[in-house]
């Protein structure tokens, strides 16, 4: 195959490349993957109207998340373990982030450590966080996060216990024994059987933590894994800083609403209070103008992210992050706006064939 | 093929194992088999909707059917001849049952005589009747199966004509002269025609004979077969101790709703004036908790039972329950439940491809 | 292949049988065979509602169609050339016909005469006419058919010129020189010529002519081809003693809709005032019953009459007609039916995955 | 394969008899080619309503286009460097075009001068024009068409990038450097790198220009690329004296609606103030007769026309027209129409599986 021209080529070359026993932890899903094949699916739904006859001899993605400048309404997501895919992990991923001005989440279960992150370029960083049943281990890492740069902390609320991925089952998958898991392993080498990390978060976190974690971090608290408008309203009064909506990817409860189709309710649950981010599904810069025109500050990418991580490194993100910032500029241009902020509910309808009541 | 991880394995490998002649006749439906496919493809037609931070610390699917307590909101579905599959048959599933304690429900054609069914196990089991031609002979079955523990009758209410099922005429699937069916051939070796079984039961039963089996056998009489709402009213008001809402697994006539999609209208018939149960497509833990979403308090599985019948006896019949209750209280952790009572209509909602209006 | 167990063996081995330059002309439809697909595909779009707990120990089919009584509300649609099929042509088809106690319906384009088909069986017979650019010739056919005992005359209307069946043009289907065909040939041999028939048929018919055909034949006329409101309602102030709702199998204008679509249109329009039946698409019994359910008195069969005559003559017509019997006879007990009478449209709903507005 | 016998057939002859690294310039579209495809399958999404026993002995598609006489409601669209397809180019399909009657755009990346095409034959053209960065070259070019004996301009407006069609990068298409390109290139041969024309487009054209341009040609500007009804009205209240209906056949922004679907708001915004044409996906007859159903004065065809010129030249197009022409006939008559004119919105209705609230 020649060099990748999308996304999607990006992640049937990591497919081809990368081992089934290791891939399969990082493209499947739960279940059926009914869910993760409704992310990508769900963008399909909407259709773009395109203004014509407006001046679009400058257009920029630029934008803010959290007030935090960005050069595109697109962000990575956190993905654990990017060592199994690439020997610099997370340092080549925050490296190329932040050469392109894209904000990077960063897994609790990292192989590198924060300070390794931090080293490796000054871009926007946000930490993603799993409360583990020892909550003074929690506290710890958020205070070495807060010293490493990051300025805000995303909770993954949708974990309390790991969702069953059976293509991990299938093919055996095993976390080696020697990768570095520096703020879920720790001193304990017990910890490397499969899926066995799961036995460290804690399954009993409610609202109560959210504000715990929020007074004892000092930092803006992303909700990581919001999919109701209940839960959306529930977020924005116990203080979360934003509502970031995601499935997990389709790799927690097969059979949950496509992201994009939960970003709809969420953003009618926050009603303007705070932004909302959706990840889950995103490969083409179209799809985040997309999620701009439902309510979303922001979309962030995972799988298309590790894809380029895994087939070329540090230079294969930062490949990933160029066609999906000119997708995006070539999509604002044809649709007739000059900057994300211009993209607006009326450049989106819902596809033909799709129930328009149901859709919104 | 290495061990099925779920159950849609086990029945590809129960179709591998068991002869195409003898395997037609529990896995095919009626006609074109449209009903049969619908009913696992309308579990598909409902999406979940997770509430996240609520401490599922602890979570139980134990319940209880009819007052009786189980361990989880699915039952065993009858399924006729299972001796066909496995030489312990009948025992071999309810053995497993009890010792899950799983409700299970014997067919009018087992294979296998209630006392020793009885002596296998003392887990719940309910009798699924046929009325046949010979009262008499009906009136006796129920006393024997009364006697043997039974506490409830499942009396089928669909089957005036036995469905006309294609595999079966095509690959000539025909009853061994030798198999025991207890409660159906009796004394009469001519029975061993194929499908001749069904010139005893009668085509005559009407909302009367229901009342006569009640008063006769003095145990409640749940009504299996329900697809429409006015027949689940006249159910109730005809004195049904409960409802089962059942296409006999698209096994009759061919072209009925699936039983999910006929779930809908049969709880509104109902109004809560008793249980209401489904049978019909289940191949996961989140298909039994989108019934009980929408009304039901129990499903009940055929074919994924007796694919693990057939591979693996007891103790495949085991291992299918077991995923199944996994299946069940991961899905209830991930909704934010502790229990099957907390499950809800807010717990689901058609998934956004379909017609919101019609599916309510 | 083994015998067929269904009409879709049926065609099958018909295809299978019959050289393809001589099936296309019977199995095709024009265009991109939408309409032809659509046909047998908009039966899926609806479902059976089975009432149950009924005695239907006694079950018939019989019913009357135009007052005549006939074994079941399914009869014959008008084919043209029998003979390239069978060497018996249409007395086959007629002898199996009557034998079975059904309608036939004779082509304009047949290829035995009206007097042949009479002597062949006495059943119910009905002329398919089309009107010749002669319109002399036309009136001396009615007479003919009237003298043969045919009792009604089917007019179709959808033909002002010959529809584009592209699988016809592809393989070079040629009518052979020596085919009798007495009604549309005459003594001109040069009508050979490939689809030269319809130079004969007049694109210039109006409703003044049904009512000039109704007053020169003084019997009944069926209007076929009838698919709009509209015209249903023209059709009944203009004397039509019936409409017949067809797209002449999907061979006239692609993309116009399914059959059983338009049935609901054209049974509002006729607002009772006269029987109205469907032809296209069947292939079960059950499809028969939901035509029935949506306000049909009666549906016809051609592709599937004709599938029997190709694969078994004169016997494998009778196998088809006796198929269907037992599938309506099956489906009208298990509906909790005892005769075509009791199936109302409280019998059918549209399927779940479609809009049930649009459905009616 | 033999001679093809639908514009299907030609359109898959062109793609195995062109080199694919040229066809793909063609052939492809944007993207993932979502509009691409859905261009085509809208028309799917509609039926035809055929009214019955109307004389049609008389029919003729003969209409008018902006006032000039046509002999069939369906133009030729479009298409850029027709010389990579057959030696004569534009001037092939002009002569074809001329001699049946029918109307032609001949793009700014015509191959051909316009006036060898006004030698080629007097039939109806239209100058497809884009403005480029250097005005005074837009203005010449005007001139030039002006004297040529076009009679109007469609001025393409979604055109300020070109879209990234991966089809071409995928196979490497690049523009040959000796192609005359008379319009876009001029003396400068720096301008035959890849897509890189697009650099001389001026994508800072607004609701002035058209004014602008109206003005300064004294001609008729017929906007193409509309897709909304906002668009819509503003092309009118700019002056325009129609608007095209077009997404570029799917080539410049992927994921925009299907053309056919856009027609409905675009003659909702138009409210009959002037002509509405509509491009993309045209394959049959009965899709100009759906168009012209749901309000469009005329259809254009693009990639039909240069499958014929590919496949047989100035024949080959002569071919595709009349085949298309016969439809259209045909297909009025069987409608009960003898003219254009008469079809009215009555004579299509959504397909019923679409949302008939959504189609209008």
């Amino acid at each position: 195959m020649s060099e990748p021209v999308n996304v999607s080529e990006y992640v049937a070359a990591a497919a081809a490349k990368v081992a089934p026993e290791t891939w399969c932890y990082f493209e499947g899903g739960a279940g059926d993957e009914v869910t993760l094949r409704a992310n990508a699916a769900a963008y399909g739904r909407w259709e773009l109207r395109p203004r014509v006859l407006v001046d679009v001899g400058e257009v920029s993605a630029a934008t803010t998340v959290l007030g935090t400048p960005v050069s595109m309404p697109l962000g990575i997501a956190p993905v654990a373990m990017q060592k199994l895919l690439d020997p610099a992990g997370e340092v080549a991923t925050a490296r190329a982030a932040a050469a392109a001005g894209v904000l990077v989440s960063v897994s609790t279960i990292t192989t590198c450590s924060h300070a390794e992150i931090a080293a490796a370029g000054g871009g926007p960083r946000w930490l993603q966080l799993y409360v583990l049943a020892d909550k003074q281990r929690t506290l710890d890492h958020i205070a070495e996060a807060r010293e490493a740069g990051y300025s805000a902390l995303a909770l993954t609320v949708d974990t309390p216990y790991l969702g069953r991925r059976e293509r991990d089952l299938r093919l055996g998958f095993l976390i080696p024994a020697d990768l570095p898991l520096p703020y879920v392993r720790g001193n304990d080498p017990a910890i490397a059987e499969t899926m066995a990390m799961h036995f460290r978060m804690s399954p009993s976190v409610t609202w109560r933590d959210l504000e715990w974690i929020a007074a004892e971090s000092g930092m803006p608290v992303v909700l990581k894994g919001i999919l109701t408008r209940e839960d959306a309203g529930l977020a924005v009064e116990h203080g979360a800083a934003a509502v970031w909506v995601s499935n997990h990817g389709g790799r927690q409860l097969d059979g949950v609403p496509a992201a994009l189709d939960a970003l709809l309710e969420v953003v009618e649950g926050v009603a303007g209070r705070c932004e909302v981010y959706v990840d889950g599904g995103i490969r083409r810069g179209t799809d985040v103008l997309k999620a701009l025109a439902l309510g979303a500050r922001a979309a962030f990418a995972g799988r298309a992210i590790v894809s380029g991580l895994a087939v070329g490194g540090e230079a294969g993100v930062a490949r990933v992050l160029s066609i999906l910032r000119d997708e995006i500029e070539l999509g604002l241009a044809l649709l007739g706006c000059t900057s994300p902020e211009q993209v607006s509910r009326t450049h989106v309808q819902p596809a033909v064939a799709y129930d328009r009541g149901a859709l919104g």
